[in-house]
C-alpha cells in the first residue's frame, strides 16, 4: 500500500490546523461530524495515531477505534431515533477513501431513507454544529 | 434494538447445520465467502458469539473481529491484486442488515470497477470455492 502523507486532511485537524465539528476525543480515537453527510448525523471516527489505511492498523489500534464506534453508534442511534446503522471504512481509492487517514464513517439510518449519493456538497456549519451537539448531549446524559 | 434470532442462516452455519464456503476460522471468529458478492472475493467476518448488531457487541468481541477483517483483507488485496477494499457493516434493517448475526463485508475493489448492486443472485459453488481457494492460500504462505 502507499505511505502516509502527514499532510492529509484528517491529519491537520487532529493537530488542530484547521477547524472541524468535533463530538468526542479520548486518549486514542478522535471523532467528528462528516461535512458531506450521507444522512443525519454522519461521523467519522479516527485513531490519533497515522494509518493510512486498515492494511498499516495494528490490532490495538482497531480496537480502540471500534470501541469508540460502538459507543459512538449507541449515542447516534439514540441522539436521532434512527432505525438502523450503516457502518463503512474505505481503503485506497479504489476503495472509495478519499482522506488517507484511516477512518470508520457511522450513518443513522432511517426506514424508507436511501444513502444520500456523494453530491460534494457540503453541509451548513449551523446543521453540523447541532447534529454533532445532539451525539454531545446524549454521550453526556449516559456516561 | 431487537433480540437475537437463534435461527438465522449464520448461527445455523456457525452450529454446522448448513454449508458454506469456509475461508478462516478461530477460537473467535469465522469467515465465509458471501454467496451474493457484490465484487470478485467478497467474503464475511462474523463473531462467534451471538450479536445481532454493534449495538449488543462489546469491545472485546469488536476486538476480535476486527483483527481477522485486518488479516482477511491483508490476504484478499493480495490474493486478488486488488487496488484497495470496502469495509461494511449494517446494522438493522434500515441500515442494509439482511442476516441477523453481526458480521463484517470484506470487498476486494478494482481501479474503474464499481459494486455489483445487490441484485439477490447467487454465485456459482465452483466461483466461490476457487476464490476462497485464492485468499486459503495467501493466508496459509505468509502465516
Amino acid at each position: 500500500m502507499n505511505t502516509y502523507d502527514e499532510d492529509n486532511i484528517f491529519a491537520k485537524i487532529l493537530r488542530n490546523e484547521l477547524p472541524c465539528h468535533k463530538v468526542y476525543e479520548d486518549e486514542y480515537t478522535f471523532v467528528l461530524m462528516d461535512i458531506m453527510p450521507r444522512g443525519t448525523g454522519h461521523c467519522l471516527v479516527l485513531p490519533k495515531r497515522p494509518a493510512r489505511t486498515i492494511i498499516d492498523a495494528d490490532d490495538l489500534m482497531l480496537a480502540q477505534v471500534y470501541s469508540t464506534v460502538r459507543k459512538i453508534s449507541k449515542a447516534s442511534l439514540k441522539a436521532f431515533n434512527a432505525d438502523g446503522l450503516t457502518i463503512q471504512q474505505f481503503n485506497e481509492p479504489a476503495g472509495g477513501q478519499v482522506v488517507f487517514h484511516l477512518h470508520v464513517h457511522i450513518i443513522p439510518r432511517f426506514k424508507g431513507t436511501k444513502l444520500r449519493p456523494h453530491t460534494e456538497e457540503m453541509e451548513s456549519n449551523e446543521v453540523l454544529a447541532e447534529n454533532a451537539k445532539q451525539i454531545i448531549r446524549v454521550l453526556e446524559t449516559s456516561a
